[in-house]
């Protein structure tokens, strides 16, 4: 069976926009068993787009077309489609339905530019949005299904897992799905990871794919088997990795490092708080974005100039000037004072030179000092994590929950990125 | 002149790895005048790789290749090129002596793997890796100019501003740079925006194409122009739209909605603080994550318990009691215990029901009181804002942050995410 994408968008032509819904899709139905066989991307052009259609329709069972479903004229798939299947455009009822109510749900104005949303070849059935206006569609012609899908990646996920994965189901029942187990990592990266398992592990068996996705900051691992009779060997595989790096797993699926954390923590009924200077709220916020969080997480003080982490933190001045802003003595008296006063358990605190300005020769960009703890089982130390600001709050905040995390397990081995980032500066021990 | 991508690899037709290789090279070639077409992805298929090198330079006169020229069995796109073009494979000996030396420096092993990446054929020259192991090559067949890169990001990005691009230029130096404007917009959508283009200005010029990239918080416009003689067309259209939609605009290029309003404090010498609790740090994070932040941020309370608003921020027990915590008159004094605390001109402060858990009949998931401005100037409102939590927290952070910018600026209009949003409730007067 052979199934093709084709992409359409000049955002994604011109290289403004990186194409992540092409990946997307083959993911979710490679999943439930379907392979794709190839993908084209094209702009925004009617006579391309037409021409695409026809010859990719006469040349394959599913053809999934993604983008150009919007409200404005560069939007062109449904002309696109009712043109290489010679089904004239209409007003489809069900879809104006959906726009309307989509409409007046946000008392948004229902003007022309909506109703375009509505109007889709007679010959295609709908596939409701229920994350956007636009509706998808979809037709069986010439022994091809063309699914109509929206550019937008919200929307187009839920699509997928709601509708488009049955109505393929549906139309080629027969396949075989894979099974996947994901497992969660931090600070563990890709390579390492792989050399540990061609050193230690070579006759690893190959009916199980070890795949990888690297994200920020998150490393997801992937057992992948073909056949259900290789589940006892996918098993194996799990408990082995769960053995050998088990301290850098924080959880299955979809698993954030900050929900691992708050788990802990509340399952032994205590509280956190932050202290944050160059993370600037990352910790907080990282936290928070975790449904429940209020059950663990107390507060955060984000004391951005020296002025406040005296007046919101205590940090004595005589500290400051002695040690400087980013020091472990520093972190250790802001950790402190947010315990103190948030009554909290647990602290993090963070200070450290996020760039591009304000570094020195003793100190240069990238310098960040952590603390973490309860109040009498404060640790400190130094980090050198020298990259882009964006980048290096992220990881900084990462590590520093990760730092906890491990703690609070009794992970006594020293993670990767200790061993690679960690400064052995005596002037801040 | 038609130029197409061939993107080959099965990692990126399984969707395990998101493509970015294509938008690079589309950026690269469109800064400098050239437009990409088309784009092909395939899995690692010899037949298919072959046939698809075949078509596609039959009509086209560039085809850039990326993927597949590295030491493994999966690696195929000398051996296509060599089927498609008919032109023998080879050892080179300019490719055998760079992956010698890159071997040499890293003291790998050179073994037939790395020979491997020197078998190309014949009748093609050899485009220098700078950094890493296989070399790109090329051939001018058919009257299609053929260039085959590596899949490695890092070592593309820079065979392209090496190499690639002069090599393109040194056979079609005939080319024409579009330009484009861009603009960054906060709290006006794509379909807004079109309407009103469409209804007040409906002779729009169709050289300057209108085109937009919706992002999250942030909606971008783009202004083009295929041919200089258009400038000032595009300059009329972009003033129109200032005159217009003047108060949604924060800035040219890539300026964020953050540093558009430290950029004011800036200028005012003035200082900004928050208080918050759904947004959990958000705000703070958004801001900080602007180099330079700290020259009008100056710190943060993030209280997340009811608790910590009175610790912290001095919000008294009765009032929080009386109102609850999601109400304006707990923000107004959240805002005022913050500028107490931190001495700052400007607070933003924050409490709402980000969910999915905790909403109630008379304050639903999505409810959310804002309240900014200087200590004599705090205004407030309540919003119902019903969407998920991240996306919650993410765009009521924008709106509080656009809120005080308006303010700032004297801007007396009412944005269309008030009109939208903005609920109307007496008990929170």
């Amino acid at each position: 069976m052979k199934i093709q994408l084709l992409l359409t968008g000049n955002e994604i032509m011109s290289g403004h926009t990186v194409d992540s819904n092409s990946a997307l899709i083959s993911e979710k139905l490679l999943a439930a068993g379907y392979t794709t066989y190839r993908k084209t991307t094209i702009g925004d052009d009617l006579n391309l787009l037409t021409s695409e259609i026809i010859n990719i329709s006469e040349n394959s069972d599913i053809l999934i077309i993604n983008g150009g479903l919007g409200p404005t004229v560069d939007d062109l798939t449904a002309q696109a489609l009712s043109l290489a299947t010679q089904s004239p455009l209409a007003i489809n009822n069900q879809a104006l339905s959906h726009v309307k109510l989509w409409c007046e749900k946000r008392q948004y104005a229902f003007n022309n530019s909506s109703k375009k949303q509505a109007i889709i070849p007679v010959a295609c059935h709908i596939i409701d949005n229920p994350a956007g206006s636009a509706v998808g569609f979809y037709c069986h012609t010439n022994n091809c299904l063309i699914i109509c899908t929206p550019g937008v990646p919200s929307e187009l996920r839920r699509m997928l897992d709601e509708s488009i994965v049955n109505l393929i189901e549906q139309y080629f029942p027969e396949r075989q799905p894979p099974s996947t187990l994901r497992l969660q990592t931090f600070g563990i990266g890709e390579s390492t990871l792989q050399e540990i398992v061609n050193t230690e592990y070579p006759d690893w068996p190959p009916s199980v794919a070890l795949g990888f996705r690297a994200g920020i900051p998150q490393l997801e691992i992937k057992l992948t088997i073909e056949h259900i009779e290789h589940l006892s060997l996918q098993q194996h595989c799990l408990n082995w990795l769960k053995q050998r790096i088990g301290d850098y797993i924080i959880g299955a699926n979809d698993t954030q490092l900050a929900a691992s954390l708050i788990d802990i923590l509340r399952t032994k009924n205590q509280r956190l708080c932050t202290a944050e200077s160059c993370t600037g709220g990352k910790i907080a916020s990282m936290i928070t974005e975790i449904a429940g969080s209020s059950s663990a997480f107390e507060a955060a003080l984000v004391t951005y100039s020296n002025a406040s982490k005296q007046r919101l933190l205590n940090v004595e001045s005589t500290l400051l000037e002695e040690h400087g802003a980013v020091s472990e003595a520093v972190v250790r008296a802001m950790a402190q004072g947010a315990i103190k006063h948030t009554a909290c358990d647990y602290a993090i605190a963070v200070s450290g030179i996020a760039g591009p300005e304000g570094g020195t020769t003793d100190k240069p960009v990238g310098t960040v000092c952590i603390a973490w703890g309860g109040v009498n089982s404060l640790k400190t130390l130094t980090l050198y994590y020298p990259f882009p600001r964006k980048n290096f709050q992220l990881m900084v905040a990462a590590m520093s929950i990760d730092l906890l995390r491990r703690d609070l397990l009794n992970i006594s081995t020293t993670p990767y990125y200790l061993e690679r980032y960690k400064k052995n500066d005596k002037t801040n021990a």
